[in-house]
């Protein structure tokens, strides 16, 4: 087990109802003035947005608003927050929405008090020294970044958009109020991404080189086998409240590296799929669903028992002694099987991705000396063979 | 799933050699003058004082220090300590040792603002509203107090202890620093003292009548499995690295509420043998080896599956399809044997308490309308019956 440091102050909370609190809660956390931070017209058309505002009217706290993020959320839009917050004097940037809400919101509090661009921390120029306090109220259970220290954004340059992440503990939201109920609308597809988000930063933590890690493994497993029960049971009945509470509050535990802490993870299947929805603009859970088995496929010799270990374990396979390399393949085709079920694409074809886009992704991914992962170290050759191999599969 | 709030801030620096980082740290959180209090003499002698000492000096930070903590810790010991703060200025109590010892500094740190009786927060006549910072270099894994909201103090009042808990959010340390090498020196029975408290913490949540809650009682067979794998390495290897930080984690874990904030709870079997440390001094952890396995006896019955899913996913015993109650009673044993052969007493006698004191410790959990726990509502009947399972049992 490797040293570590793991310091999650978050407020929770969680269940039905728990956003007619948001006006108290920011109260409790010293919020004065308030700017509401979401994204298109689902927050207005549910009535959240209003019971948000009455919330805060109730408890005497003033707010602006701006709506408008994008699904992989946009500098512009950071840079417009970062104004008004300026202009009006915020001190808590309360995000309405899911991940890309949430991250943009991280974005504006990082920017308001920094002199210099706030794109500086994304580009690895300069560490922040301090943020505005941000909460939120979680409309879908995916990115983790309600208990997360990440936050990622695109931006526009040449041409090109950048997906770049900056992760601080200055991220850590203050707040999340998270009630399952909210996510019961969400179309079929986005639970599905969602759902493989969260299974994804499991992921990225639990196939990993360092060794007595028991107890943190119990937990990637138990998140994991978690998911692998709820997700069928909510694409078969989208208001079922104890399947989406789990999901959701598996998508918190999934990212707050609680699961991770004591270990080297590896970050590269998520490191390829945002170069693919930075050039395709798809949905993050979507691409990792192509990526994440493919690269199962290319590094599992690495460690077979560790495949076998998952397969039997999390989905639920026989384990094969005396060919364990069959087991580590029943795991990745059983994974495959349950995210083709949720309606989710398994291939290039069915991301809408180009076979002939493979050598810009993997030059968009770095440079000959770049590498990418650390379960197994990835260079970019071995990163388009991954990327083919998405390409490639066929369904059975 | 039941609604909650869950917010555990505590900074956690957990691996080899971080409690040299204890003046860095407490300096991190602001702290000018710190009480250092700690146990017996054990940490003198293991040098792990000085190294604390020397590491607050390089920082700056001057301290005083109040040893003398005892194993279920006393109000006398309390009082000095607010005295001293108070006289001191002392703006952080820094915890060296374990559960004791930090829930003494947890009293003081609650009683130094208060203008009352620290006691009556114990006596639930007052709630606390400020509190001093908390710290802790732990030194035992076992009660979970570096990450958890409890605080159990004795006082003797004429004549008899008592021992009463003070919940509060107050009480969750602001950092708490965890290096398993630290525990390599302690007495197998202390080890195995410790584990079984870890256990029983996970038991109060796991055994529950909420649910639809099936990801925190992953996490709760997660941790249990842990334990059930590493008690036996760590008393084969005293020194085993990951055994300890393993084990170490998981009495984190199995404490700071993660694994039950949305579920009802149940804790008769710590307050029964809250009456037994009371009235014998024996350790916590050996008279929940007597207590907890008669109360899953006695209530079993209440929900059979539940007991044969901790058995088979716990303590890997098969399932009888046909008779779920074998089951259920050979995870009872299972149990059983784990803490009997780590060495820890079993009945009654093991234990040095008297079968004729049953009546007396029934009498002092509370009167005729007491009841205790939720998972089956006990009444004093109830409780001398499990306290007379927990004489009677005798090893196969």
């Amino acid at each position: 087990m490797n040293n570590f440091n793991f310091c999650r102050p978050t407020d929770f909370y969680f269940g039905r109802g728990e956003e007619n609190q948001t006006g108290e809660i920011c109260k409790k956390h010293g919020a004065t003035k308030v700017l509401i931070h979401y994204g298109g017209k689902s927050a207005i058309k549910s009535g959240l947005l209003s019971r948000v505002q009455e919330s805060l009217d109730d408890a005497g706290i003033s707010y602006v608003t701006l709506g408008g993020v994008l699904p992989n959320p946009r500098a512009e839009l950071v840079y417009e927050g970062i104004k008004i917050c300026r202009e009006q004097q915020v001190d808590l940037v309360l995000a309405v929405g899911g991940g890309s809400v949430i991250d943009s919101a991280k974005a504006i509090a990082l920017g308001v008090p920094y002199e210099g661009d706030f794109w500086d921390f994304f580009m690895g120029i300069r560490k922040p020294e301090r943020a505005l306090k941000v909460g939120c109220v979680l409309t879908i259970a995916a990115a983790g970044s309600e208990g997360s220290t990440s936050c990622v954004i695109n931006r526009e340059i040449n041409g090109v958009v950048k997906k770049r992440g900056c992760g601080n503990q200055l991220n850590v939201c203050t707040f999340s109020i998270l009630n399952p109920e909210l996510t019961f609308t969400l179309p079929p597809f986005q639970t599905a991404c969602g759902a493989c988000d969260i299974m994804c930063h499991v992921f990225e933590r639990y196939f990993t080189n360092t060794r007595g890690v028991k107890v943190t493994d119990e937990l990637c497993e138990g998140v994991l086998r978690t998911m692998v029960q709820m997700l069928p049971r909510v694409m078969r009945d989208p208001c079922d409240y104890d399947a989406r509470a789990n999901i959701m509050w598996a998508s918190t535990l999934a990212h707050n590296n609680l699961l991770g802490a004591d270990r080297e993870q590896d970050w590269a299947s998520h490191h390829i799929e945002h170069e693919l929805s930075a050039l395709y603009d798809c949905a993050h859970g979507a691409g990792l669903a192509v990526v994440t088995p493919a690269w199962m496929t290319y590094v599992y010799k690495h460690d077979v028992m560790r495949f076998a270990q998952f397969a039997v374990n999390v989905m639920g396979c026989q384990m094969d002694y005396a060919y364990p390399e069959n087991t580590a393949l029943a795991g990745i085709a059983a994974l495959r099987q349950l995210w083709g079920n949720a309606g989710l694409p398994l291939n290039f074809e069915e991301l809408g991705a180009k076979r002939e886009d493979i050598p810009v992704l993997a030059d968009r991914i770095g440079d000959d000396d770049h590498t990418e992962g650390k379960f197994v170290v990835l260079r970019k050759p071995d990163v388009a063979a991954i990327l083919t191999l998405a390409a490639d599969y066929q369904r059975p």
